[in-house]
């Protein structure tokens, strides 16, 4: 198994952490997204969207999406559980997923992309979409800072796949200018828990 | 349990379609998103978030976001599996489930909400770019076409979750005038073995 990895980019981050928390070892190679290295005929033959995270496997089949890459690895070594093990717990867990990604992590990525132009050489940036991400993203850590006042981590008492998500988010944010406010206080409480684990230093 | 829905809108129909496939039978309250009843306070205590679709049990526990609720039901009735049994199956299933959610089926919606100004009561559209994730989803739809060629369904040979979410995309995707092109023989072998099948009616 082999992971390509870009080591400043917050989506393969999620998947580092994932590995880290299972406590395996997988070898990495670093892809220069800024340089256009992912869009290459071999690497695109690897993942025809062109992104970064892929998980080549030894038999050369390869998994690219974070989420779909953590299943994988889930299913493959399933302690300690990142997606739930009852029921309501991989709903619970996927709702929280689903939530990070959607509403914070793509939001913030979004804000990225379409105000800084770092790839404008082959998108077209939309700069009031930008800023309607960050407001949306900002929204959103709000959400969660309520959520937390009760919730040690964001699926309840279990660490998940979702705080992976939103912590790589929120690290992210800060790129664009996007930071835990001082009333965040519930916000940051968790956010000192997740920079605490050996998982946030990969 | 209670599945609450809008029977017009796309990301509910990925929820239904998951539920008649299972062979499920689910009791259905309707909620008009157009008339903002999915905003009132009752309805944001049920999903923080303001969507649809909801799935209430029977203790009260609702769990929302279209994925989440169908790894609930899929963990309960496992047969058929829709995500996947093996760790390969789950990850190349979850693959294509992603890409289909996020360069189709969302690239679909944003190009709704942003030129059509059906909820500018309750965000800020941008055109410029919902023009963008039109042409987004339209290049989707032309890998798709090139990966049918090959693959029965996206994921392969089985029918998954993937291809509802798929589904659903490019049947709404007319009512922002993207449409299956004459030159997509695979795709549209595909739509019509997916218009074929009973859970399309639902």
């Amino acid at each position: 198994m082999r992971l390509y990895d870009t080591h400043t980019a917050p989506t393969p981050r999620r998947v580092r952490m994932f590995i880290a928390e299972k406590g395996l070892s997988i070898p990495i190679e670093q892809v220069d997204i800024m340089a256009g290295e992912n869009l290459s005929d071999a690497m695109r033959a690897k993942n025809p969207m062109g992104k970064i995270p892929i998980l080549e496997l030894d038999d050369g089949t390869c998994i690219s999406e974070s989420t779909a890459i953590c299943t994988y690895l889930e299913a493959l070594y399933p302690e300690p559980s990142l997606f739930g093990q009852s029921a309501l717990e991989r709903g619970v867990i996927m709702q929280w997923q689903q939530r990070a990604e959607l509403y914070l992590f793509n939001q913030v990525g979004m804000c990225f992309q379409h105000t800084s132009g770092a790839f404008k050489d082959r998108m077209t940036p939309v700069p009031d979409y930008g800023r309607e991400a960050g407001i949306n993203a900002s929204k959103f850590m709000h959400l969660l800072n309520k959520h937390l006042a009760t919730n040690t981590y964001l699926a309840g008492e279990a660490y998940s796949i979702a705080d992976i998500t939103a912590f790589c988010a929120v690290e992210f944010a800060r790129v664009v200018k996007i930071r835990v406010q001082p009333e965040h206080v519930h916000l940051s409480r968790w956010l000192e828990a997740m920079r605490a684990r050996p998982s946030a230093l990969v």
